[in-house]
């Protein structure tokens, strides 16, 4: 297995990747919040930068990490036994960094050229 | 047509609804920026409030203002020609209002409740 | 408002989106299926074209058709007063057509050709 | 590791899933066809239940091995230094089966039942 996945990755050690992550579950009544918490819980953990909007929680990290995080985050509901509902975005660009930040900037200051032309 | 949008809506004014939307060209390169600022831009002239993250720009409005909104940004991209991708995802809650501050603060309050216990 | 939407869509008769949409309530229980059922048949009396699956709805037509169509299909559970979710994928090639067939035909076609050589 | 791994899931050995993916580069031009067809061919040797639409391939099994062919079909792109992008629903039930055709089963179940009443 970890030959496997070591040839998957073709030698890279470090993919960079932006996820959107929001994880709900179904047929608690409709006030998720206490649930959501708990999953966010995990994410804040973990480790990897991550913030919270009123949508989605995104993380920035290492492929591999990122998708551990989401499962471990998943399963503090699903193993409890719930219908758990995901959203996932993934933005995987492999030898970028900081893009958490970056991408929000650039459009920022795009249109702030924009506006002054 | 009034008569039938009227009808689908079941006499209600206003329907709040929280929207997650991502628009970006395919096919124009691996960057992407120039293309996003434009949809981006068209989101910030609507009037509603709106918030853009690295995955996502959030609007809140009702539900029709920001069908709309999200369709005027699609077609700034698709009307030159470009193949688009869209993604959205909303939170409807008919009675709600200020969702787009206010679920990050619960999710905030509960975790830290938990951490104080 | 009719002189601005024709702007928006800079001359363009038809705009080809396939769309995957899934709209369910939140807080009525875990199963879904009534719910679900009713915004399926408001998208099949539509005349659109679409195909339901385990996950999303697919539609094809033009943008402001499909999108009308995703509005109306949100409306008849959000105007019940429940919270209602919704995710929605948009592929728009504006000029081509017969995407929701083709799409994966041409998928299966690559596959196809690979596994013989 | 593994302890913790046995830890999250809470003594479950099945959870399961039904997944929708779409794996697609960016930056590579309009036809993204090729590349798609390599995740998809990805998870069609995985022995997962499999089927592919016009928008996405839906998945179903137990949670970490569908997570694990996501993640195997993400890196077939990201290996090779493309940006990559990636769009995941789940739509976790643990102790359902057989999800993939039974849920848009119901649904015509129950509009059949509808029409005839």
């Amino acid at each position: 297995m970890a030959d496997k996945t070591q040839d998957a990755r073709q030698g890279r050690d470090y993919i960079n990747t932006v996820a959107a992550v929001a994880i709900a579950p179904s047929g608690t009544g409709e006030e998720l919040s206490e649930y959501v918490a708990q999953a966010v819980g995990v994410i804040r953990e973990s480790g990897l930068k991550n913030e919270t909007n009123a949508m989605f929680t995104n993380i920035e990290g290492d492929l591999d990490e990122v998708l551990r995080v989401v499962r471990d985050a998943t399963l503090k509901l699903a193993a409890q036994g719930h219908r758990t509902g995901v959203s996932l975005k993934l933005d995987i660009r492999p030898d970028a960094r900081d893009q958490m930040e970056r991408k929000p900037q650039l459009v920022n200051e795009i249109l702030a050229q924009r506006s002054e032309s």
